[in-house]
């Protein structure tokens, strides 16, 4: 593959060499009125540094040209007035036999109220979508020419159709449930010959994936979400490429990809970033090695890569008008870089949200990366939110483990919120029971629909903002292994001619309509009760299988209490006087029950109890 | 026997009623020119209150006479001029009556220089001791008449003779062994009826246990220490007392003791100080709560109990020219009183080394307590240094685990020292195979006499300061149970009539004379190797069952490489480069070895190698 392309490159620029043409112009589009009103654009073609650019639109200056090792390259730093109008820039390259090029940089007002977008927060719940598994809205799109990886559903790493309009179509779906926000896995183009489904092998940063859709038609999503008041979320990938990406073959320059473009392993030992005693050897390796050889690792430590990538993510967002940000693989990007890119983010939309990656069951280190940390080498980072691994992993062991031993069970849960102290905002953390990347939660605890129930009562109704993969809500499931391709099903319903059907709630059986509901009635209290997603929280030590915590403001009180024990526990309300007062009334907000004096909390199960003092 | 006590305790009283005398009066002897000029005196005997203290001492002034819910009690505020003179200063205790009761305070002046001891560091390798079992040198205390815990060797959790002149009298093995500091658990009086042994449930703070000695065979173990250079900690205990402590049948007030005396026990929540979720309920149980029925919690809420304990404190250091302390249980305090305690001793003693015990694996919690730690809830903490709880579990880890899996085996020792961005001064901290409360590391690794070296060599050449469990090293093992009794075995030769001695060498077997030999060996190099114990630390991830790290200087550079491997490994040098100069002489410093090159590292073994540039 890598020899075709290579081959038909040549070609191209040979038949460049003679039409003079610019082959990437990136981005070709930009906005007016941006904090920074600086652009760096990325300019390729044959022999483009013998050509100097000009522009004599109104209120656009280039301020410099970048020359690189490259010859067809050329970066121009140009600034935009705020006082630009809209419309088409044009760019003549000229070179010194008199040649010209010319070349568009579309300029375009901001939307209103664009800098000061809201991102999801804690009265948001994430619905996380791998979006070539959860619905097939265009069948013309499943292959298109000249993408080698083609459809094949019996395929577990292949193509299986699901796309944008299959996201879009079922929007309503997304919103009946009581979830607020959706996240996809990256929709930009994959053109790579295997594996191409998940997303994180970009080829072209600007371009949705065809077999996903258009620009166009992601446009539309956002636009479908926004006005059903759903908020999107996209899927940044800072880190890496893939393989197939048109400039792996011809690079601007040796240091564009780390290695010089050569594949040598990352050692994952992102607690390098962190540790006093690391060698620089490991430090290197941690975020230079590649993660595989199908993704070349990026080099932010080049300012014009480092440029490129913050750009295109604020490209993203001002084009489809999003509401936040999911980074992937954050820590194996370099740190210096890190904080640039997300300053950059955070000085231009100040209250966006974006949650990074940080697979460490360590919160010591995941809270290294909150916006507000203050960190003892005085790293500054300004990434609002993190993926709280550490909490999952509680989440799972609390279900699965025997509570009669201190530390384990729900003590693990215990635990790893006395950590909190750690975090600048514990509350603004995104708390999940799984994602794309491990065992369905379902699978994780043995299939017992009770567990099920009480870790989504206990993720919905915890600190933080909830994320929930697809699928969750009918006890989705990976038997077989936990391969990523068998853990990112299909959604039953999602193509023509499924016999189940969870849109249409057709053919599902008993445990999945039971779970469905249940998780549909949950996030739908949730959405309508403040107090459980703002209100401070306090816990108490979990004993004898028994852990509660309140959520509590100013208006009211919620109580909610799991119980791990296969025998109903009646609570005996004396502990808990700093909160219950006394002759409260207990009243179960799923079941519609009151308590007075003592709660009954049933076998392996829950209460969610409003706190309501005696009249 | 509380009956006994307290039926004692009446006819005393009623004695004391007629004679009019001062029962305790404590402490009884102070220091001129301390930095606090303050003490507060303690005085119980009966109907006490009624009486009016005078002193006319010059330079000691009663500034305030403190009553008590009991009229029993009086607490005198004493200020102690820095000019007053040495000698005893006499109290006259008159009521209104006429009658008098003279008592007398001990006025010293202070040693030289007492005020800015050095406290240990990373330079000495503490030796831990239970006194008990350590050595007999004194058969004529073993029973003492009124105390009931008699003397029993058959018994596992009786006293079997060890005393202070058996550390004493084997001080010069302990020098030639290459330890440098001692630290004994605790010698005051524990005149429990049962398991006294130990030394934890102190029943007069004031005084050693007459099955250890006197406090004048203290202040010459003191001494003789000292004359050999070697440091002596004392092991405090802040948080409890024994039941069977005098103020136990007579308290000062009902708040004397938490829980009004009663006990209630405590749920070992130590998260609880750093959790910003915490109820009230499980913060107070916390540290309100006792640990067992024969320990009685002490509520240093109580300002004269606070300063009681502070008092304490300090008197044991002026009184035995203390090198520094380590602190029992020390998150079972109430924190405030924690941070005041740890300020009066750095106070007053700017360069004592003070180490704390809080038995968490995690780096986050245990770093909330060292003395120049940031903490985001504003608590300022004066305590130096900390026990490496995570660091001593990982070590096991290590040894016990494979290392095929990252996160597994070596890579435990990595992460834990990864988390040492979050202390203040992690080179302060006290790292340890094991200690007094958890089964011998001969048997954790499975008495593995390869392993034990490595861990023996890894210990001694990491950061922090290394503390040894007596019999270490000749590898003493519980292998019956981890009950406290069998971990705390009698060391073989401190018993007349022993027919194995360490001391003598005499009738070990092979394995222990190894392993006596290595530890020695090992133990006087660092002794003189300051780079080892001062020098940075640079660490590689483990990488094929291989961790190494660096120590070094200005002067100096050495190389630790432990292979965990079943083979011998030969290592290329490139990995290391940027620590190992091309061509580098490394020598094998117990080996007397040298190698060029490349590096031999046998089968489950080390190397500890001076990395000496080539000529």
């Amino acid at each position: 593959m890598k020899k075709i392309f290579l081959f038909l490159s040549l070609v191209l620029f040979s038949t460049l060499s003679q039409a003079q043409q610019v082959e990437h112009f990136e981005p070709s589009s930009w906005w007016i009125g941006m904090k920074n009103p600086k652009l760096q654009v990325l300019v390729h073609g044959v022999n483009i540094s013998d050509f100097k650019p000009s522009t004599s639109y109104t209120g656009v200056k280039i301020t410099k040209v970048n020359k690189v090792e490259n010859p067809n390259y050329l970066f121009l730093d140009l600034e935009i007035s705020s006082t630009a109008k809209p419309g088409d820039v044009t760019f003549i390259f000229s070179d010194s036999k008199g040649k010209k090029i010319t070349q568009n940089l579309s300029l375009n007002a901001r939307q209103q109220n664009s800098a000061n977008r809201q991102g999801y927060n804690a009265s948001d719940v994430i619905y996380l979508i791998t979006p070539d598994r959860f619905a097939n809205g265009d069948p013309t799109n499943d292959g298109i020419k000249n993408y080698e990886d083609l459809p094949n559903r019996n395929e577990e790493y292949g193509r299986h159709g699901g796309d944008i309009k299959g996201i879009s179509k079922h929007l309503d779906y997304i919103k009946d449930m009581g979830f607020t926000t959706i996240w996809p896995m990256p929709l930009e183009e994959n053109n790579m010959p295997k594996q191409s489904y998940h997303g994180y092998a970009i080829t072209d940063f600007y371009k949705i994936d065809p077999r996903f859709g258009t620009n166009q038609e992601y446009l539309e999503l956002a636009q479908k979400a926004n006005n059903l008041n759903l908020k999107l979320i996209r899927d940044v990938v800072l880190n890496h490429c893939g393989s197939e990406h048109w400039w792996m073959h011809d690079l601007p320059s040796k240091d564009w990809i780390n290695n010089e473009g050569k594949f040598t392993s990352t050692n994952h030992a992102r607690e390098t970033h962190q540790d006093i005693h690391a060698s620089s050897f490991d430090k290197e390796k941690q975020v230079r090695g590649w993660f595989v050889p199908s993704m070349p690792d990026l080099n932010q430590r080049n300012p014009f890569m480092a440029n490129y990538i913050i750009q295109n993510t604020i490209w993203w967002i001002e084009y489809a008008n999003l509401s936040g940000l999911r980074i992937d693989t954050y820590p194996y990007s370099e740190k210096d870089f890190l904080a640039r890119w997300s300053k950059a983010l955070i000085d231009e939309y100040p209250n966006l949200n974006m949650v990074g990656e940080e697979w460490s069951m360590k919160p010591s280190v995941v809270s290294y990366w909150q916006k507000g940390k203050v960190n003892t080498d005085g790293y500054v980072s300004n990434l609002p939110s993190l993926m709280d691994f550490p909490h999952q992993k509680a989440i799972s062991d609390a279900m699965n483990e025997d509570d009669a031993q201190w530390g384990m069970g729900l003590t693990k849960i215990y635990q790893t919120l006395t950590d909190d102290f750690l975090y600048a905002h514990p509350y603004n953390l995104v708390v999940f029971l799984d994602n794309h990347d491990m065992s369905r939660f379902f699978t994780q605890i043995k299939e017992d629909p009770k567990l099920m129930k009480m870790a989504l009562a206990y993720l919905l109704t915890t600190r933080g903002i909830p994320q929930i993969y697809y699928g969750t809500e009918i006890g989705m499931t990976n038997p077989k292994s936990d391969s990523h391709g068998e853990i990112r099903g299909d959604f039953p319903g999602g193509w023509a001619g499924d016999s189940v059907s969870v849109f249409e709630n057709k053919n599902l059986n008993d445990s999945q309509k039971d779970l469905l509901a249940f998780t549909k009635k949950l996030l739908n209290w949730r959405k309508n009760t403040p107090t459980i997603y703002n209100g401070k929280m306090v816990h108490f030590a979990p004993e004898g299988g028994i852990y509660s915590f309140f959520r509590f403001d100013k208006n009211d009180k919620y109580w909610i209490v799991l119980n791990k024990n296969s025998k109903e526990v009646t609570l005996n309300l004396d502990k808990y006087k700093e909160l219950v007062p006394q002759n409260a009334e207990l009243f179960e907000v799923l079941e519609n029950e009151t308590f007075k004096n003592s709660v009954v909390v049933p076998a392996k199960g829950f209460r969610i109890l409003k706190v309501k003092p005696s009249k």
